[in-house]
Parts: C-alpha cells; structure tokens; sequence
C-alpha cells in the first residue's frame, strides 16, 4: 500500500520555496514515482504575487517566475532569481535613456516570459491561465497557481528624510534599499478586493498535506495568507498543515526575513515565528513545525504552545540534502 | 551671405534615407556649421511610420529608430538597423515558448527603447512626443518627426496557398517572405483617418528645401506620401523637391524595392521611379532628380517630363561619399 500523500499543496514565495520544492519532487520521484519521470504524487503550489511588480511597462511576477524556473531548470543556480546565463541589455539601456527603476533587475531572457504575460493579460487571460501557459514550456513538475489573480502587492511603510513616513513598493524597498531602510509596517495595497485564484481553495481544502515552506513567514507565506478567504481555508482544512523554520540559529537562512520580522517586532528565532503562525489548535496556521538541530532548544515551548515540533538539518546545501529535508517532513507529518 | 538654404526638410525611410541624412549632416557641418559642433541649417526628418508594428505587445517604430540610431551614432554598421553590439536574447526565448512572430528581429537593446515608447504612448503621450524624448538620448541633430500620430501601416495583398487572397503586415512580407511572395498591391490600414502629426505640413511648406532621398518610393516615401495632406503639401510648397533616385543601374541599392515597384508596375529604372513621382509642374512630387551616372541615358526622357535631371554618383558607399553627394543636391537645388 502507498504510503505517500497523494496530494500536497504547498505555500511559496521565492528562492526558500523553490529550493524546498526541488528537494520535495526529487524526493518523491525517487520514492513515489508515476513510471513516467514525475510523482505519482500531485504538488499544487500556491504561489505568493505580492511581490508583483510593473517595471517599464511590463508585469513581473518574482515568486511564480523562481518557482516556475527553479523546477524548469532555467534559474540562475548563482543567483537564485532569474535566468542562467542571463544578460542585461534591455536594462543597461533602460538606464542609459534615464528612465526609472533603474534599480530592478530585469533580464533579457526574462524579459521574454514578462512580454508574453504582459500580452497575455492585456488580451483578457487571467494570471491563473497565463501562468499555466508560460508552465507549459518549463514542466516544473507542480501545479502553480499564483495566489490571487487580483493585483494586491506588498508596500512597506518607511521614514523618507524628506517626505517623512510613506509606503514605497515591496520590491524598491528589497532591492534598492536591500531591506535596510527600518520598516513600520507592510500593508498589500488592493487586498481587500483580492479573492483567492480559482483551485487554491481547493488545493488547500482537497489536499492530504499542506506544506510552508522554508519562505519568509511575513511577506510571502504571510502575504498569500492575507488574501481573504485563504487564512480562514488554511485553518479548517482537514489535511495537517506543516511548516519548515526559515529561521535557522537566529538568522534567516537567505534573505533578509529578519528585516521583515523587526517591522513586526518579532524576534528572528524559529520559536518566535512558529508562535507568530501559531497552533491550529489555537486558532493558529501550524499543527507541526520542523526547526534546525541547532534550534533544539526551544522544541519545549514549542510543544506547551501546541504545536508539534521536531529538529532536523535545515539548510538546503544541494538537491540531495534537500530531498532528505522533504522526506523528513512527510515522515513527521 | 550664407549661400546654404537655413532649413531642410527630408522625407524618410530607414536604412537609405538615414545613411543620406548621415551625408548631408556631415556636409552641413563641415560647411555651415553652427559653431557648437552641429549646422547652422535646420534639418526636420518626416519619418515612415507605415512600418511600424505591434510585436510581443511592444511598438516598434524602425524606420524612426533606424534614423534615430543611425544619426545618434548607435546603429550596427554591419546590418544598417538595430543597434552596434545588439544581442538577441529575449527574441530566442520568445521563440523558444513559441510565441508567434518568430522571425521579427526583436533585440534585447532596442527593446528598451520599444518598451519606454510603449509605455509612454499608453500614458497618453504621442508618438511626436516619444520620438522627441528619445532623440534627447540620441541627439541626432535634426528634429525627427513621425509622419503621423495615427496607426496607418502598410499592408500587402500576396496569394496565400491555403486562404487565397489576403493582406498581410508589411513586416512579414519583408522579413519573413523577404520580399519574395509576388505582391498584388499596398494598402495601408487606417490610412484614411491619420493625420499628419503636429509640425509635418509647416515643415514642408515653411522651409527652403524638400528632399526625397533615395529610399523606397513606394512604402517609404510612397507611405508618408499618402497621410491625407501631405501630398498636397509637398505639390504646393514655395520649396523646390528634389529627388535621389534609389534606383541604380536597374537595381535597388539597397532592400527589395524592385519587388515593391513591381506590384505597382513600375519598371526598375531610375526614369520609372522619377515619372511615377511626377513632375510638379504637371501635378506630381518633383521639380529635380539625381540620377546615378550609369544611368545618364534617360536624362533625355526625364527633361521632356518636366523634371531637372542630373547623373552624379549615388553610390553611399562611406560618409564622405555621400557628404559629396549631398553637396551636390545641394548644389543641384
């Protein structure tokens, strides 16, 4: 008898999601395969789009596009974000005409998989069918569905020396200021308008297994959370719902999730934003957690608080180690 | 006294009309300078739009950008369009997602400057006022005008083995057919209601000089030549029009005019192109014409007609060769 789920949805941002997607499909194709190189086992992917941006005209979409690329085989593996063998002509010249954001890194490869979206909604497609027809190409492995097909993205609430306290977008505060300008606060402009993209509330419902990640807790998985109607479906769902500590011994294993978290005033510890998601038990998003050995000290609080914890090796050094991360998650599950 | 005319107004295409323009800015310069490195002469370029295109949802404007580029010292020498040291990376991955047009040559480059037109025309700008912001990057040293803010663009009737007749872009017939599908005619779409854009009909009737230079007579200047009041402009101005036959020996310079004159029945010969133009006297476009010096034997025909004639060596073979050549159409006006 098959021991495997045969249905995991899983909330992802970026670089974190990404990752841990290669690792749980190598997993899976080794341990659960359809005979035909992919899983027997289905993976829908609730992709994160507050962190869309339109840059020179174009819609780009960060978190579906690392996704989509990381398990096409088409990332940057250097980078993490972006195309390999990526070069930036489009953008050098963008620059050199003097127009703004000259700060966001768009590629020429990329630019094509944003010319096409671009087109593609300006026709009248949703973001859902446009991101199936870009799939279609880079065969991820996964169903990817982008988290709303509403525009709702990320600003962040910071002190400008001359305007004094405003929001600038998610992305200008990333990238340009690489997180380090102090951030009061996040608010998704449009959010109250957005809806859940048609099969997330299924996938999260419908699903044997629902998996966060190790993607930052407030502007990726927090941010599709936001969404109405996707917090309220993450609570009731039958299925356990687990999530990997991006935290890893007091600092975000990549990125800058620790700026995020200030803004929250949560502390940067895997115990911390385990109680930041907090227990379904308690009206929380988390039955389980899985933080690094080197975080075993707060297995304890964690288990008063409701939520299952265990310690495993948390970094994600290659595909391998990875794919030993996803087995020990569904094992714990 | 200044013996040079103080403004110039040139009709023109991409690659033959621009490498003129080339020519008579370097003679401008060497001999009525302004004393600030540019002409004391003000040259305005009415520029064929009736090529422009739609393409991966971004407006490509190639004859004003082969101008553009090509005065503004950024064009490929080599191929006489697009930019020096383009790269064509998004053009690759478009075609790898299969996305249709395949064969448009779309540079990573020269997209930047299709997507900031894009943009600011859906901001409400005109392409008068595009063109205008990014000549200030290029600095070509004339004013470059767009023959009209209105979508007008050259369509041509060829058989289609499977549909019969049909209208196809004027861009897929050059590129993609090169040329080569027998064309039963032109028609260029939207025609009828462009105008011609702001500062068109003054430049050709407030000016000392009209100059058709040798580029394509039938989708080039023929093109701008059909923006209702144009026409009129050019048969009523006070300016004497002269003409450079792009007609050589029986043969194109340069592109695949003959195929163009073909489906007007026009013969490939400098005479031909200069009676379909017309003398003005008799309700036509030209009062002179430069013929190349091979072809001196119609000189007879075209002085009947009503039009000057002169051979002269039209080959641009270098800047300096066609500096020489404009001197004389100077000369010759």
């Amino acid at each position: 008898m098959n021991s495997f789920p045969s249905r995991i949805t899983v909330l992802a941002g970026g670089i974190g999601g990404a990752r841990f997607l290669m690792g749980l499909l190598a997993h899976l194709r080794h341990t659960n395969p359809d005979g035909q190189g992919g899983t027997a086992t289905v993976v829908t992917v609730i992709g994160n789009t507050g962190d869309d941006i339109w840059v020179h005209g174009v819609r780009v979409c960060p978190d579906l596009d690392t996704v989509m690329y990381t398990l096409g085989d088409g990332i940057s593996k250097e980078r993490g974000w972006g195309r390999e063998g990526e070069t930036f002509s489009a953008k050098d010249e963008l620059a050199a005409y003097g127009v703004e954001p000259t700060w966001f890194g768009l590629g020429d490869k990329d630019l094509a998989t944003h010319l096409i979206r671009t087109q593609s909604l300006a026709s009248g497609f949703t973001l859902t069918e446009v991101t199936a027809a870009l799939c279609d190409r880079w065969q991820p492995g996964v169903t990817l569905l982008p988290m709303s097909n509403e525009r709702a993205e990320t600003h962040v609430i910071v002190d400008d020396p001359d305007q004094g306290r405003i929001a600038i977008h998610f992305q200008e505060w990333w990238i340009r200021h690489r997180a380090a300008l102090p951030a009061h606060g996040f608010v998704m402009v449009g959010i109250e308008d957005a809806k859940p993209a048609p099969g997330v509330l299924e996938a999260i419902h419908d699903t044997d297994l629902v998996i966060f990640p190790p993607s930052n807790p407030v502007v990726s998985i927090g941010a599709i959370l936001q969404v109405p109607g996707i917090a309220e479906a993450v609570r009731t769902t039958k299925a356990p719902v687990i999530a990997l500590s991006p935290i890893v011994g007091g600092a975000p294993v990549r990125g800058m999730a620790d700026a995020c978290l200030a803004a929250l005033n949560i502390e940067t510890t895997a115990a911390a934003v385990a109680l930041h998601y907090g227990a379904r038990s308690s009206g929380g998003f988390i039955d389980a957690w899985l933080i690094d050995t080197q975080d075993s000290e707060s297995l304890g609080i964690l288990e008063e608080s409701g939520i299952r914890a265990k310690a495993i090796p948390l970094m994600m050094t290659d595909v391998d180690a990875t794919a030993l991360m996803a087995a020990q998650t569904l094992d714990f599950a």
